[in-house]
């Protein structure tokens, strides 16, 4: 056994205050505070505001220097290093890998959660988890790569009366980060190439942005309303409805704006 | 608009710890705390302990209360009113439920998100997810009521080769936590009911427990070896999983224990 040990503790979602207390008391009695900001980051806060709240230095590390692993686990085989990351820690797969490789050094690990898109969208739009089919990501499509798994992930959903998180992408590293609207954009030359009606101009489609700050803006509408408008700095995220029950419909009229006279139509039942 | 203001706050997993610096904060300024503990429950500390821990008086309020909501309600339309409650707080209907309510009442509304067993789960054993299909809960089974819903999501989820969070009832009024044990046993009785293949004395399931506490309980192998394991303390969390990915066999087989000759028969990839 490696007399050091690593502990994965993740930030929460939007700036330096989402860390737990757990995560807090955790970083005061270790010996090293790594971080990465290229699977994700906390728009609300820079490294500097977050070594201010941690009261420790943060040594960043590169796509490059995560992914290899090795500083880290190197650091870690001797002293009680923490890793910081956005969200809740294990849901990147980078951060599973260096988890298992640290446990081939037989280094202790610990994860300590953070909270996580993955429940704070639907409850800001007050959908209901359980009511959820499988995540999708959205990713910068390159020449010739234009992915369109997104799309069938969605309408194998919505065949099944599912909603859909539709997370964008982020490339920190490059401060690129995907808003709805290019998100949006995407889902209708999806279905331009594939013409499996699964978008149109009048699908309801719900955008968040900021969440976990105090102030998130929070919308539903057809898609055709709200392909332009403009929801502020990053990050963004997509729901594409199923069927909604109507305490959902409730909430996406009084918690996102979604228009009453949409809601009366067979528009959301049948979307 | 109504002056005062209602803040629901996720307490996060386990214990007083898990709460976040911002909800902290939120809670010093505030000039009353209610909390509820009946759809879910910190089994890693008692009400006293949060209390101390979040330097104020908790009112702790019934499943009647919070539904009715009257009280809180009434306290938010003129004073500064924080809401705990266990894990993400939009996860369970009754606060966004509640959440409408207050909007009715033009009661300004906000969220701090906390960690929730629907990524820490996943994160905990390896798995990505992306890979996870609906959420399915079992329930404890009344007199003439056994719903076999559960079997059929988890089949579904399956035969598209995705995994499943099953997550278990809580019933902390009556101090009635499912255990994995009893969650297994459910649905091999549904099973035997249904007959449509799902579960075998071999299948493969993963149980989590006390997620968000530094020891946690991670376990996967088949259901024969692990029904009749003790997990010790509540809560208890099952995910049967679809298809795995090379690196999610290692993960179990690494952060779960899954045994290694399992991981080389045909069984994990054709469950």
């Amino acid at each position: 056994m490696a007399k050091g040990r690593l502990t994965f503790i993740g930030l929460g979602l939007y700036d330096e205050k989402d860390i737990s207390s757990k995560g807090l008391e955790e970083i005061k009695k270790c010996d090293k505070v790594y971080a990465e900001f290229y699977t994700a980051k906390l728009t609300g806060a820079d490294t500097k505001k977050i070594g201010k709240r941690i009261g420790k230095p943060i040594e960043v590390l590169s796509r490059q220097e995560t992914e290899k692993g090795d500083k880290i686990l190197e650091s870690a085989m001797k002293k009680n290093v923490v890793f910081l990351t956005c969200g809740d820690p294990m849901t990147a797969t980078t951060h599973i890998d260096l988890r298992l490789r640290a446990k081939d050094k037989e280094i202790e690990t610990r994860i300590i959660h953070g909270s996580s898109i993955a429940t704070a969208v639907p409850g800001l739009l007050g959908l209901q988890n359980y009511k959820f089919g499988r995540t999708t990501t959205l990713a910068f499509p390159e020449k010739e790569y234009f992915p369109t798994s997104p799309y069938q992930i969605i309408k194998a959903n919505k065949l099944m009366g599912l909603h859909t998180l539709v997370l964008l992408d982020i490339q920190a590293d490059k401060e690129r980060y995907m808003t709805a609207n290019q998100g949006i954009e995407l889902l209708l030359e999806m279905e331009k190439k594939l013409t499996e009606s699964v978008f149109t101009q009048d699908s309801i489609i719900c955008v968040v942005a900021r969440a976990g700050s105090l102030s998130p803006t929070v919308m539903a509408n057809t898609i055709g309303f709200l392909k332009d408008k403009d929801f502020g700095p990053p990050l963004h995220t997509l729901v594409v409805p199923g069927n909604l029950h109507f305490m959902e419909v409730e909430a996406l009229v009084k918690l996102a704006g979604l228009p009453g006279e949409l809601k009366l139509g067979k528009k959301i039942q049948k979307l």
